[in-house]
């Protein structure tokens, strides 16, 4: 099939020379016109513009966005107008469902279907096999999935129903993931702080053959535990970059007790501070009524 | 290997088929005389108590206790006066660290080694391939590792350094557990409450296949929802055999913030009870300060 | 000073009543007629619309907003056509902070100002010395702090700064409130299930006389096990009106970690649920690996 | 009353001051001999080794230990052949209830009484009026009670029950007093991230006067901040003395979930570290999957 696809950042890049593999026909467009050029060397069409990209697809175009969430209702602003009825907008990249909803009527007024994608996989999945889950209309979904089934992992895309079902799903899967992968820390923490001297590579590597908790994130853990035993020249900041808190947002909402996923973010977020104005709050009251000793920050 | 294999429940029973499998010798012992029985047909040379089975082996003999972790100290204290110096004992089931410990060096006393294993897997892996954590003498471990290669599955076991490591190493491995299985729990919560109708079997089945979060805890979700699509006729209540409190004891003595594996463990907790006190008193404190409602129970 | 005051509630026909008791003279209006007349009674002026209420006072009125926080954007909009530049609208109930800072520049547009007062010391303080924490310009609030000043307890009101800054402050005392009566509720919930047999409100008693956790909640902690010792009618079911959903909304918005205050929300909506879809999953999981008995529904 | 008093640190020099104002008649011990002499110059009678202070007092002897908890039982061991039938011993500092219910027992066997008494309201209490919690054989209770009718706040004392009900009752006391600090101190995180300038001392000030948060905390949040504005010179790390602990090991063995207190514990545990192996952990998996930017540490 030919296809439209904007965005070729580490996601972009990789799910395009998948597509490519799979004998469909690229037409590529990104800000950053060095990324364009190494799309057209693995076979891509490149474009200059997204005026130029659109123009380049005939109806009904299929166009794949695959940028930075906070880029997505730009990238739409700006294709819109030159869009027409029939045409589908597949967006698979990391946003949160209710805006999704919000851009699938919003395009749904000019007759073009919106489908929105979650991704899953890491950069590794997008090259050689993801995971999606899709939600919108299903005559749209019809239309494309071929697509999918061509880049994804065996068994590794669904269609999930109405706009919106598949950025919810992605969403909860990265909750999930903030979790997960906040228990496995937590337990090599408790590896490190025990009496015992663990070779922690060799953990992850026992831990991923033969026990419950055998995952492919326990495979990564091993990986990262090979090239660095002891992860000492990492800092232990957690960045995030919006699932994790959309998944407690949507908690909130759906009045839901997620402690776990809830917990796994809020440790994020403490990780960003060297020091806390609740831990100065609580060690000036100690001091208060016990006469405990507080720490002074030394100048 | 020539093996005394006390306790055959689901556990020992599995393990004892995988270790005659392997063409090991098995003497067996459970109080359930049927269990015996069933060993008998699959090959082993049961005996009706403790004192037999230590009898029927020769020196140095190695005796595998696969029993609930309340029983094991009396098991030690029924067989430990007719062991001799240089006699190994594996003890198998889930013990908290400490108590293996313990253990340990009351056996050193009689010239006797004591292994601690963690084993994980479950039920099936006990029979097909298991997962072992091992702590103890390096040199009892080099005389019975032979056991562990044949029934574990592929890289699927580790010595893991002196005593107490393996309990240790299988407690934290149970608290990750806890932590994903309960995050695992909370998404499809969120799925359950959302405005969506998900196929859970597929969403399990899809996020499974390519996903950061596929695992085999989600491979037995998508068993789990195949038998009972929206699991109507299980009750929530999630019980617990110990091992996660032992790590959050551990968590507690360490002075190491485990948050996420924390509440996994609270809210198994919060899930043994209909009500709770918290909430009468939370609810009676907002009547007495804002007239907010309380609901009464009907009697 | 005249005052409109649009919402007789608990919170609004108290607060009238200590408004009246400090010579203020009021002009009232309610959905609820009956409350209209139970305020003529204590010598209010009563009116049937809005738009009464707006014209029984002179320029600058002085309106002042005691309703639920759903309808102030109906009540605003009704009134908005009829108010001149130099009106003070006083909106005095449990907003969130970011409504009352968009509510503040649409009446600026107006020439009205707008002050956001969060209000606490619950129905008792209305009556007798209630709480302030008021933000907005402070010419409006110079022109009406006699009001507060009257009405509140000594020392009981603050102008903390530019819009939003009362409601903001509000919002964040009640998320500290939600963890104080988690953390009391908690405590007895401990004792409940202790091994000792004691007197819930002596225990109140003792820790609201000299402890450190002497407070106003301890107080009407004995208060409610003077009334129900065991609190035995009571359903731990803890609704929540808002306040502490968006406090957490908030902190995620900060990327602030507020763990204490979260999980005494998430409690609260745990404990709407009989059971939860959480523990199905954990239950089923336990069932599928470790063969652990699942407790089944009865129908 | 004749009392001997063991231990002057900053809670029984207080105490000891606060007995001798109500007429009590004081034999001290403590380790630190300038301390005795400070006690002395109050009037009590110094003695320069437990054995003393046991030989200054008759039978029945009053006995009142204020130590650390970690030192009662060598101060208990030291004096207990000693001691006569009839005696009584009053354990007042913090210590863990299972261990007041095993010197109950000991001490017991030498028809020797055990009192348990927790003890709150800080160094100021203990000067100008307790807060007393305690355990043990009612006849023992009533033979004393005077010591702490003199020495609480009006209505601060309680005689709750038999051994070990005083130290159980102070130790879930210091449970929810980490709760309620740390509300406290998350909300005032919320402030200081906010887009506002708020003023903390004026803050805890309104705080402290008509709301639902009033309370002795809250007085003490507002002295803190007049003593420095933004607790600039104070480092936020929360140190713990093993109540909060010793709560949630009984939260756990009773089964009961207290996620605010438990994660009111964790966080002080997690102010202790700069940074996190957890932290680390989840950064390397963030970097294997996503390939996202990991925080390199600088050398």
């Amino acid at each position: 099939m030919k296809v439209g696809l904007i965005g070729l950042g580490k996601m972009g890049l990789n799910l395009g020379s998948n597509l490519i593999d799979h004998n469909h026909e690229l037409v590529v467009y990104d800000i950053n016109s060095s990324a364009v050029r190494e799309m057209e060397r693995c076979g891509a069409k490149g474009t200059s513009s997204l005026l130029e990209l659109v123009k380049s697809l005939e109806q009904p175009r299929i166009i794949w966005i695959m940028v930075p969430h906070q880029v997505v209702d730009s990238v739409i602003f700006d294709i819109a107008p030159f869009l027409n009825s029939g045409d589908i907008v597949i967006e698979a990249g990391n946003s949160y469902y209710k805006e999704s909803i919000s851009r699938y009527h919003k395009l749904k007024k000019f007759g073009v279907s919106f489908l929105d994608v979650g991704t899953s996989g890491g950069i590794e999945g997008a090259r050689n096999g993801a995971c999606y889950m899709v939600g919108g209309d299903p005559e749209a979904w019809e239309a494309v999935e071929p697509l999918f089934q061509d880049t994804a992992v065996d068994n590794g895309y669904l269609y999930a129903g109405r706009r919106g079902s598949g950025h919810f799903l992605k969403m909860v899967h990265n909750g999930i993931e903030y979790g997960m992968m906040a228990a496995i820390g937590e337990g090599f923490e408790l590896l490190e702080k025990s009496e015992f001297d663990y070779d922690y590579e060799e953990v992850a590597r026992v831990w991923n053959n033969g026990s419950v908790i055998r995952s492919w994130l326990m495979d990564l853990t091993q990986n990262a535990f090979s090239k660095d035993a002891k992860l000492e020249d990492i800092k232990g900041v957690m960045h995030s970059s919006g699932e994790g808190k959309w998944t407690i947002d949507t908690a909130l909402d759906l009045q839901t007790a997620t402690p776990v996923i809830a917990l796994s973010l809020l440790m994020r977020y403490r990780s960003l501070e060297e020091d806390t104005f609740t831990g100065k709050v609580v060690a000036a009251l100690r001091n208060e009524f016990g006469g405990h000793v507080v720490e002074k920050i030394k100048n």
